[in-house]
């Protein structure tokens, strides 16, 4: 329990960078290996210590996520830089294993229907891939922090409505199973902040000391909103993407993942400390511009700029 | 006091398009006046009752507003539906009071600085303006409501940060003045929500039964989420743009106000009922994308749609 509370804190808010892997998830166009090694070391610059940077999927159908492994290394070469890697079925999970990468993300749906639809396999046998991860993870040598998160916990593209009673017993098990981290993802951007909340305090309430992320996008407009639930329902994980980068496989021209620039200063303007420039983190959407110039992206910091006498927020 | 809870009850949220007067405050090209009317008329079907419909200004410099009182007119035909128009000077006042309609708003800066930037006056004067128009209301046949709003109160484009305490003696002075309504307005987009909430909930403590407004712009993305604080604090009146419509004269390319379509699906996810049909409230988006081709439209529910499984929303 010591390790997991290295990286994430229970009295600060970590804020990690998405957009390499969901970000990416979907796109036809996407950066080169030195343009991705560029865009986490100017985020490392701006003070970005949690990268998820890459799935373990199959790189013919995937190909934007060959270089998972040289992502995973750019990271372990940063001092402080936490990376993250996503592994959904069992030959992911061996392969992100071997990686050495330092958190291995795997997935349980929140309902049978999408579970079934999604990964071809029961809620059930997502626990059971948690509990072998987790196995395997004691008998390694670099021990990767196990991060179990719940998709369509406030909604599911399937089965519509979600009881959050059920993602609270899906959370336990996952605890149960030997997760360090649950994670609870409005996937499709389903849910207002009060069901965030909600959700989020309950949560939080079962996992006691152990630490919840909360994953949310910005489908409907309610991200930013969303996050500020969270925050108050005192999660201390919350993921975003550069310039909201992303789609929604269920929701055609839909937005992304909550915009990272937006959800700093948000924090900031709560008071929560996340060590990030905001200003410099804006800069780094040059490279997704030039990058992906198909691609849109969003964010108010970035058109606006910080507030008159904002200038230093503090950090 | 009576009448004005009336048209805002204080048990209901009140959602306010404020399009056809903020919306359009800076653009170039405009609707003609038979597509406003059919704005106006599309979402009063979709449930909408109080509109601001325009500003009392001089038609040569505002062309956008020289049908003002014709719009007041094709309000005020509708059962129900509620007119606002803005005048900020003794000359406007006079016309808006002359024009009939139901509702007069007019300004004062929450800063000595902006006041006499932005009105060549100072914030007295604009308190002392406010209470020529209760006396004036007080004398005339028809007795609009008084709505003062307080711009910049979050934070202000010249001065930088707002001591709340200041606007909260505004707030009381206005009330004083006579003002059946007082606005706060992050005219800027400046707050997050812990501010927002913060200077809601002092507001609405002074207020008393008197209704309080929040005027918020989504200039750095946090428009939904201080709409969400300002009505956890108590805040029951909140404006909103179609597809977020306008601008912010501080922030070029910024966005306008809130977007009134995310703004009626945050009031329905909270469990507030709206009287608002959200679909049908998108559709009008057609008549802006006609008249006004070159503006910038936003919102997560027109790109997404209602999430599976709430395309009835409990109105």
């Amino acid at each position: 329990m010591t390790r997991v509370h290295d990286i994430y804190p229970s009295d600060k808010v970590v804020l990690r960078e998405v957009g390499l892997r969901d970000g990416l998830q979907m796109v036809k166009t996407f950066p080169s290996t030195a343009a991705k090694r560029d865009w986490i070391a100017r985020e490392y610059a701006a003070g970005v210590r949690h990268f998820e940077v890459g799935s373990f999927l199959p790189a013919k159908t995937f190909p934007q996520f060959s270089d998972v492994r040289e992502m995973v290394k750019t990271v372990a070469a940063l001092p402080g830089a936490h990376g993250i890697a996503l592994a959904l079925n069992e030959r992911g999970v061996n392969e992100a294993l071997e990686s050495g990468v330092a958190e291995v993300a795997t997935v349980v749906s929140a309902t049978e229907e999408h579970s079934r639809a999604n990964a071809n396999r029961s809620r059930d046998e997502a626990i059971a891939n948690v509990e072998r991860l987790c196995r395997l993870r004691d008998a390694s040598r670099h021990k990767p922090i196990v991060h179990a998160a719940i998709s369509m916990a406030l909604g599911c593209s399937i089965a519509g409505p979600v009881d959050p009673r059920e993602v609270v017993r899906l959370a336990e098990k996952c605890y149960a199973a030997g997760a360090d981290v649950v994670g609870i993802a409005d996937t499709v951007g389903y849910a207002g902040p009060k069901q965030v909340g909600e959700l989020t305090a309950a949560t939080v309430k079962i996992a006691g000391h152990r630490p919840v992320c909360v994953h949310l996008h910005d489908t409907r407009g309610m991200g930013v909103a969303n996050a500020s639930a969270a925050l108050d329902a005192g999660a201390r994980i919350l993921d975003g993407s550069l310039g909201g980068l992303g789609g929604c496989p269920f929701a055609p021209g839909a937005t992304g993942n909550v915009v990272f620039e937006d959800l700093v200063f948000l924090c900031h303007s709560k008071g929560f400390e996340t060590g990030i420039d905001i200003e410099k983190l804006i800069e780094v959407r040059g490279i997704l511009r030039s990058e992906m110039p198909l691609e849109a992206l969003y964010g108010g910091l970035a058109r606006a700029g910080l507030p008159r006498g904002r200038q230093e927020v503090p950090a």
